[in-house]
């Protein structure tokens, strides 16, 4: 292990301070999740999942220009990434609406949306990630008007590769939630995961709507088979990568 | 009454249609719920002091050139309105943090807000009135980016005239819910009510924070003498629309 001192523990990851200032070690957990944590369990192997997804889907983000806090994965379930002060927003990209959209709007699930619509949740456990409209943003003094542009700029970048990516593995994004911080000089970066834990994912060669999910909604709501979901995703991801990797000509 | 048929019962007021289709007649009611009706129950007189308060409110905007439904009172509870199209916002404007802003973001109640903020929430109970963001408001198709436009500015004039209003009755006005409508020629229109049900208002003669609050949220809060402080905002209200009244020069 490279970690010197634990940093803080997440509900997925601990983050681990190590000899670089400017380095931290995440690791992942197979701890699950759901419902601001009243809903608590394992998925197994998970961790090493989606320590491998992410660091596939950074590289892969990476490769377009978007500054991501990715560095490496020096075991598999760890991932060492550049230090950032996170922005306390949780962004979700929406592309079909699911979830909480859906409970708060009574939009019904699976529909399409016109465009890719882009929300804010604060971060922030003990108030339950409260939807933020962008006036309570600026009220909050969270980030700059200028500094949320340029994270919904990015968001919207991100949801184009992505969506390009997990339509190749043939599987749709339905949402995510990202998180960005601000590296030492005030660069923002992606940061956290993109996995099957902050995606929402739907196999394209499933029509059924509980047969198709295979991220976290099937612990939300005990859908069952959750490890071979998880497992699919890094495997379809994975060769993905690898296909793409081949395809692309040597320098 | 003028009424002929009922049209909808609301949490406190009744709509009856009368023998003018242009013109409905509202009837106020005792009735108080909070809490998206969790919690039910009666204020001894409120629905005439409400109708009172309101329809002083609606013709002191109107002096200013602001568009409402406001007729006339034929009785003490009740008051003859232009029929429009409820459009279903529940616009919000704050001047100082209090209720649902502060539990959604931790803001202490009684900070004052370095603009006015002007909050949608989507009218409806199954959902339980929920925040909306303005792309949600357009994604919901429930108003135009014109007409949003629109209803911001009125509801951003509506606050100046209000708060000078009741300054000059040595209360402040914290927040307020309107509710806009289309008439027939769909012009938009101040609907519903103004009154100690749709606003948070704090007496200046008193710096207790229970003391001081002279609105709904007495019974929300169980604070008690709910009457007297409605009695109160009442005799304020009428007692400063009298002197206006004397104090402009007769045409």
């Amino acid at each position: 292990m490279l970690q010197t001192e634990k940093l803080y523990e997440g509900k997925a990851k601990i983050l681990y301070q190590t000899k670089d200032p400017f380095i931290l070690l995440s690791v992942y957990k197979d701890d699950a999740t759901a419902f601001n944590a009243q809903k608590k369990g394992q998925i197994y192997g998970k961790g090493a999942i989606n320590c491998n997804i992410a660091a596939a889907l950074f590289e892969w983000l990476e490769s377009f220009g978007i500054p991501t806090h990715y560095i490496d994965t020096p075991a598999p379930n760890q991932m060492r990434v550049k230090a950032v002060k996170i922005i306390p927003l949780e962004v979700v990209v929406r592309n079909i609406a699911a979830g909480s959209l859906c409970r708060q709007t009574g939009l019904p699930e699976g529909q399409v949306l016109p465009v890719p619509l882009v929300e804010y949740y604060l971060k922030n456990d003990q108030l339950g990630d409260p939807l933020l409209t962008r006036d309570r943003i600026f009220l909050l003094e969270i980030v700059t008007q200028e500094q949320l542009q340029e994270i919904e700029e990015i968001a919207l970048k991100i949801n184009q590769y992505l969506q390009d990516f997990f339509n190749r593995c043939e599987i749709t994004l339905v949402d995510f939630k990202l998180e960005f911080g601000h590296d030492a000089e005030q660069k923002i970066l992606l940061a956290d995961e993109i996995s099957p834990d902050t995606c929402r994912l739907w196999d394209q060669k499933e029509s059924d709507p509980q047969a198709r999910v295979m991220d976290k909604d099937r612990f939300r709501k005990d859908l069952g088979q959750i490890e071979s979901a998880y497992q699919q995703v890094q495997a379809r991801v994975l060769a993905q990568i690898e296909q793409i990797r081949n395809s692309t000509p040597q320098q």
